[in-house]
């Protein structure tokens, strides 16, 4: 008979604690959670390249199913959920204090905790781009890795990644034309009418100051202009190629059709999936923040251990190392329920059940 | 040049997960979640005993002196910062849904969650004693542990616990009289007035009803009789004989004292050590129910895993399990500041810095 | 020009803060959090209505469409993560300590916490019907309200309920039968199937104990036991009539098959929607038991403002105040992926998209 | 008898929801929801502010009794609190999507979030001074507001600020010199000799690469640099009028000090208090953060409303209006405990309680 202890070979998971002050004679009572805590975090990063690549799988072929779609939903949702327990993990680390800190960080070798090599596997699989990554001290960001993490790293650097799956499925999506409806001309023309009515009622607003008036028309044309450069293949293509925007231009078009229609039964569960990469987006910046702020409590402007600069570096990733900026961007261009082109029966019959139709 | 890899162990950390589905054959997805959740619970109940004993080892002296409370409210605060993740974690556990559990749950040996050693050692260590414990199916909590687990486990029952060390610490409070202050006489005739005022302030009220009135009155009579009940040594004694308290009247007369001078700076810290005791407490009954409501999500009625009966059990183990109960039954016998005896200017003294009267 | 103190009406909402202590002569500084943190309850709680509302109005009628299902998910989800925070907010009210409570407490007047009449009318909107609540002092809820709340609170008793509605709409579902699949008799027989290779594995086992083997042999027998009770119609109706179970049979068969199906794209939506109304169930109940900690804690045993026991009765909520909680006995009768019966090839279709079969 | 509903002015408050998208005809659903999340989080202001006049009051004076520190940990804790739950409260924002906002966005005036009065009246309070204040569109941050509300922001710009009253407070710190100890010289000596000594153990060590070793030494030749240059009253005071630095080189000192030798009873509060700035200023910037997140979640780039232009304008604030950074930079002067220069016989009895020593 397994038992408990047995199946979860907590022999092994518990005997890994080995305090490196211990050795120097007396144990720095707080080291047992900065090894634990590190433990901890690099358990649920396992489990988070289990979902990872998982998810990736689902997506990689020229065909997704339905049901994958709801079962990426809810992995990527159990990513989420994860990053909030690493986010509130970050509170028990503050429960250790600079000057306990200082107990054991003497006995501590080069390690730095941007090591991590499952982290870096993490950020691979995501999509974060060798070439995008933030360089510290001009090294590349596995130059300390021995052999087999060197192996393992550039593995994820070359396989499809998230981003790149997402990237050809929304590419693949069948509604933006047919059935005497075409997405892009339908947008443009509800864009330029909600824009003229915008403009004509802040002209004969007889209840708003003059210099809210002009701010207000100098926002339309703001937001005119931003639409027609996004809209528009070649300049799209233009801001593409300054790394402005990462999507290509079929896919960021399909992502913002599935914003607009999301109401329809078969975009459902695609609007949720872009969703929660935002979300998960949005949860690994916040985790960058909330590190960066951490590691400034501790160490000052001290140079980090393993040589990072801590702090500075960290903050500089949390915007830098985003990898689905491109759908935050989709709400400039959203326009109101009661402005959207209307679909055509035939496409909303397409959209819909098939049992609603029986 | 031990790396960070090395210094964390993360070859022992992440290949100790073997799911038991893959054995036969198949490995379901979600059983990956599983392990890590629990080795990870693992982890960090080794860090809480970690912290655990060195509180106990402090306060098992004769003498505690201040920087080692400073040091115990501290760790304290360390360990509340944990229960709160492990609560956090619940969630993750949630998003494993009852149908891909199933998927995975035939092959699991008679594992059950209630298993773990290291919990069971946590709640010795608190003051948990065996004959507390809510029995599952007549059997001792220990029944199927293997020797060496036996022997842990027996250790933690025989040493010094949490609850009795703060015990002996509280009845050595020396503050209680002296300087011509005697606190439980002064206490009980401040309570006297106290009462004769609300009572006459009720009785010649114009302004609420005669219902209320007698609600209110009756409030006090009850509240009358709780106090002289618990402060008198010999029916104090009574209560604690049936078990309806677990302090001895000494250390709960000086908790009360603590709890009311809390503003003296020298019972500064300790009013804090007692507030996070029960903070502790209540973690560890919020920690209880939310671990009886995932099971009843999960399993529903169905008996768990191990063969224990799940919910139930765990739901009847919030109330019975605590160990500072006693903690919270202090705030029925807190009086207004208004009405506190004063202290007398040399006890005043003695309870302040030396520095201010130098 | 409306500015946004004048939108938000802030006015009006920032002079609304009257501490009692202060007309006594000295204000307890602490009063104004007291106030406040109500209020905010208050708040949250008329957003909460708003929303129920909204959601039993879309599920009224005979026919509930996809949007709106989509959309009563959505709102469901807002009012969970208002319960979150209205759990949080607990925490803050934890800041003020039962001293410095007492420093105004005895210039509350009858007022009392239960009283709010908001949080009544949230349940009865849920469906927590009048003859289940606990009652406090042999009086009904709503003794103490003004006739202007009465009629409130009675209103809200009379008309449909989200249990109702939710009950009628899951009583509607059209998939059960029909194509030649017959859902109950494919899915006891399944079950059946189960058991049985459950029960020869477990008798031909050779590597678990005895003891073992007569626990899990017990486990089945009691399993099936509850299977062959509850997919019964007449037994089932025993036990409604006794108070075990609410939802009607036909309502519980439909949550059954959307929770084994709910692969299937039609039953997405329904399915987030069943788990949803369980969360919100669950964080009913965690809320009513943080509330009965916060209240033993700050009262100790006394009796609560409004002469309720406070701690005691709360406590007591937190089970028979539950709505959803048939939901959660799904689980029990859940079976493994693997033997669920096939739908058949044209129900499939049924369940499908349109657009999957052009 | 006043009521619950009577106590809280509940008419008051529940009647201040007005949805200006109503008056256009038909009502937005969401409207509710973001009235009332912005009226909340006016009515958390309000006991923010309430919190931070008390403290600041209470420092104001020339002398601070212990337990007015007491105190005001207390209520520096509740304000962190508070803050916690304004971060949780953006995420019931975020149930409110980008397009359901498009229904009513257009119906607000030119009100802004970012126009709250109570929330500069915060930042006023804690320290934040017009001149470091990011001007958006060149304009002062009271432009829009009315009479009144400009003579609110105009008092609490020149009354006193915690920031101020706690430098004060700082700068009277006794202990820092006399019975033979003079804390500055002390420390440099022991600045110095941990440095040597961390020198030669790197030029020793066989067990480190060369590349290591140089890393190491460059690290070690900075912070020698860094403690030279703040550690100075001429630099420091030139780092201080280039904006470097805000804290007097005699209130920095003492914080370093108190830092230090926390440990000793009498300090023991007034570490908590820097500790509980430093965390204030975290979750201020943590909420500046977040709601920046958010903002671009909801407009994308667009500009915001009342023509601010949202997620950049307060992604900048993040740093810019931090109050008590210079508290995070005392990490970097941290000492191991073990080279800590020894106080002395007289100063020790003199930090640590009467009745020790009685």
């Amino acid at each position: 008979m397994v038992t408990y202890g047995e199946y979860l070979k907590l022999q092994q998971i518990l005997n890994a604690q080995a305090p490196s002050s211990a050795v120097g004679g007396k144990a720095a009572h707080d080291e047992m959670l900065f090894i634990i805590v590190h433990q901890a975090y690099e358990l649920w990063f396992k489990e988070v390249l289990h979902e990872l690549d998982s998810i990736i799988e689902m997506f990689a072929g020229n065909f997704v199913d339905e049901t994958s779609i709801g079962t990426a939903v809810a992995r990527l949702q159990r990513i989420i959920q994860i990053q909030k327990l690493l986010i509130e993990q970050i509170k028990v680390i503050e429960t250790l204090t600079p000057l306990d800190f200082l107990d054991f960080r003497g006995y501590l070798p080069g390690a730095s905790g941007f090591q991590s090599v499952q982290f870096r596997m993490i950020e691979n699989r995501l999509g974060l781009r060798r070439e995008e990554r933030l360089l510290y001290a001009n090294r590349p960001y596995d130059a300390d890795y021995n052999a087999e993490e060197v192996a393992q790293v550039k593995r994820t650097e070359s396989e499809p990644t998230l981003f790149s799956v997402v990237e050809r499925w929304l590419e693949r999506t069948p509604f933006l034309q047919g059935h005497g409806f075409e997405f892009l001309t339908a947008y443009r023309q509800a864009f330029q009418r909600m824009v003229q009515n915008d403009r004509r009622t802040i002209q004969e607003s007889t209840i708003i100051s003059e210099d809210e008036r002009n701010l207000r028309l100098q926002m339309i044309a703001q937001t005119e202009q931003l639409f027609s450069k996004v809209l528009n293949e070649k300049s799209y293509g233009e801001k593409r190629e300054k790394g402005e925007v990462r999507l290509s231009y079929n896919a960021f078009l399909a992502a913002l059709f599935i914003n607009l229609y999301r109401d329809q039964p078969i975009l459902h569960l695609p609007f949720r999936l872009l969703t929660l990469l935002t979300e998960l987006d949005e949860y690994l910046s916040l985790w960058r923040y909330r590190h960066s702020l951490m590691v400034l409590r501790m160490l000052g402007s001290k140079m980090g251990t393993g040589g990072s600069s801590g702090h500075d570096y960290l903050k500089k990733t949390v915007d830098k190392h985003s990898i689905f900026g491109d759908l935050f961007g989709i709400s400039t261009l959203i326009i109101p329920r009661s402005e959207l082109p209307p679909l055509g029966h035939e496409l909303v019959r397409e959209l819909g059940f098939f049992y609603s139709h029986v």
